[in-house]
């Protein structure tokens, strides 16, 4: 080569720098992933506790092994890969995610994370760089069902959880032995709040926002808290041919009034709250019958729990009054209050610089999904990456991010845990 | 007696001629029938073909044929009784309801109008009073189901209607049998329009007019058309934490707004025309999707067809524009039509005359329910008479009509029967 030409190329070698992560090995992996419960449509049904989930599991724990990582099956199903650090005594850095999907899902919810951690340990592996803290590479179990391997690090799983029927038919408890975990020591993957340095994670956005507005990186600020109510609206049965329209308690017209006033509310007021009405039922349910009651479902989702909570009631409040106009009766059932989890503002910082560094730009923006991140929470500082969903699609077969977001993705991740590991007040 | 008080008893006498029906016997006679079926409420579940209905209708064809009536079970499952004429040439008059009931019903809807029937048959006889006319008793097999029995008669029996599901489990084919006629002989139960003089039944109102204004007898002016449509709602299901307020095409949201939109396109003009969204279903149904899919039923009333499509039509054009501002498509699918079916104007005044003779108030409405009188109005003249339901309560254990009521109903019937039977034009 000659000398000038070596003169120009070297600005982008030094901007490429350190060394990145190989994305056509890690968008390989992921196409090999996608034969594991593959679906008609291309995705996959990679349920918890499922065939396809314990198969696929065992290719994860392959690429862990490959990428040099002290690999095993904790208690509760979690995939758990070791890498020494080279200083003692400093608390492990942990990145991952999850490789279940929800039926009918798609290929890169928590996929991409978890295969990205694997690569970077693999590339830290090749370059031999020894971090600082250890390291662990995490696949959480069963993140789309009830959040049961990252629950039981923060030691949030109660009975009710290991007992419920997970998608596979089999119950949480049944499934984590399933995958060869053992429900009868979840006590012992436990660990205390502050026992970690950090934890990174992955992901891609499942909404439209970084698609529409071409920006690579996400940096999550949080993972939104959420609240589910049943809504029961009672008003009277009656025939629907003999029962003059004035003299009607008509649950449904209520219902509907209600379903408009949650839309008003949540949009009334500016911010990224959203407030959804998801599922309804009328009784007695037939065309010549006015429905005499409606059971529905709320869901409230803001990053400020207290947000959340100020919204419920002003729902509520408008409730009351469409019940008293109308002659009929709301009652609330809270079912889930999740609530929301802040990121680590330093970890948002060190992920927006790591980007920058690589040339990629970002924005902060809320996650509205839950992730295993939010357990995490509970041990210690968590930072979140997001990548952009094609069109915001997500929980479909239709779900996508393109080979170079991927790569983008998992080269910020390892930029970020080596920022992360080497801070020193860590 | 002395002299001053014959004359004293003499004007109530006269208002109380022709001699009336016996009101203890009749209310025995329903309080009887009220055990064949009776359900832990208090009313009956003696759907059509069920053991209890076979049953039941085993004692109203004793009844019938204690009244003098030569009574028999028709290929179509009716209970038919005859007396003949004095006049020959003359044809019929039919009166009848049925007995079998809906689901957790009541002991009046149809059992009144029935054994009200069966009564003045008696009446007729204990009083040695031959009519012109031939008359028909008919308890109409099936009428909460399909209609059967009347449909028969009318000639609108098609094989659909044969080989639905009936309440009791099994098709109306296997239950015609069931119940003693013979569904392959369908054909042989037809009449002619023009065949029968006319047809009065006597029925229990099933709303709250007559019971709130504190009027004894009701005089149908018709029975309303029906118009049933599903109406499917296509928005975009989609992650009800990830997409933004603005950013969504949730039909349950555009579903609420068209049930608003119904019912103040319904109660926007003047007029006793219903409209009904008796049930709903959204998809895919969750807490956290915001739903793609929502299906109703919407359901129309009017005595007038006419009106009924020129609703249908205004409620279509809103739900167009529903639809063009939330990002949403409505589609309708028309799934039953059933005409107006105004009575004959003639036996509407008949019927107050008769009212008025025996010092009864009366007022007109129209019949939100259906009846087998509409199928009869193919045949030829028809008149309903209602009498009150306390509270309106219809089609549950709850419905009830005082002793009382019932027995001006059956005077009303008997004497309007009479008037009828006097009509030389006839």
């Amino acid at each position: 080569m000659k000398p000038w030409i070596a003169l120009l190329l070297l600005p982008s070698l030094a901007a490429a720098a350190p060394p990145g992560v190989d994305g056509a090995r890690l968008v390989g992996h992921l196409e090999a992933l996608s034969a594991f419960g593959r679906n008609p449509e291309g995705g996959v049904s990679r349920v918890a506790y499922s065939e396809a989930d314990r198969a696929g599991r065992e290719y994860v724990l392959g690429l862990m092994r490959a990428a040099g990582l002290e690999a095993s099956i904790d208690a509760a199903g979690n995939l758990v890969g070791r890498r020494a650090g080279r200083t003692t005594g400093l608390r492990p850095i942990v990145i991952g995610s999850h490789i279940d999907s929800v039926p009918s899902g798609g290929n890169y919810d928590g996929d991409v994370g978890s295969l990205a951690a694997i690569e970077v340990a693999q590339v830290l592996r090749e370059r031999g760089i020894a971090l600082r803290h250890p390291l662990e590479v995490i696949v959480f179990s069963n993140e789309e069902g009830v959040m049961l391997g990252s629950g039981a690090l923060a030691g949030t799983v109660d009975a009710a959880r290991l007992d419920s029927v997970s998608q596979s038919g089999r119950t949480v408890r049944d499934g984590v032995r399933f995958i060869g975990g053992d429900p009868e020591r979840l006590e012992g993957v436990r660990r205390e709040p502050g026992s970690i340095a950090g934890y990174l994670e992955l992901h891609i956005e499942q909404g439209a926002v970084l698609d529409r507005e071409h920006v690579p990186i996400g940096v999550v600020e949080g993972i939104v808290g959420i609240l589910d109510s049943e809504v029961v609206v009672d008003g009277f049965a009656n025939h629907a041919g003999t029962t003059p329209m004035a003299e009607r308690h008509d649950a449904l017209l209520s219902a509907a009034r209600f379903i408009e006033a949650v839309h008003a509310t949540v949009t009334g007021e500016p911010g990224r709250q959203v407030g959804t009405v998801g599922w309804v039922r009328a009784e007695p349910g037939a065309y010549n019958v006015v429905p005499g009651r409606v059971t529905l479902g709320l869901e409230i989702r803001d990053l400020d729990t207290r947000r959340i909570e100020a919204l419920f009631a002003k729902i509520r409040a408008g409730a009351n009054e469409i019940g008293r106009r109308d002659g009929t009766a709301f009652r609330f059932q809270r079912t889930l209050l999740t609530p929301g989890a802040p990121t680590d503002p330093s970890l948002q910082a060190l992920i927006a610089a790591s980007a920058a560094r690589l040339g990629l730009a970002s924005r902060p923006l809320p996650s509205g999904a839950g992730h295993d991140a939010q357990e995490m929470a509970r041990l210690g500082p968590i930072g979140m990456i997001f990548i952009p969903s094609v069109d915001g699609i997500s929980h479909s077969p239709r779900e996508r991010s393109r080979p170079a977001e991927i790569e983008n993705g998992a080269n910020v991740l390892l930029e970020s845990l080596r920022a992360l590991d080497d801070d020193r007040r860590r």
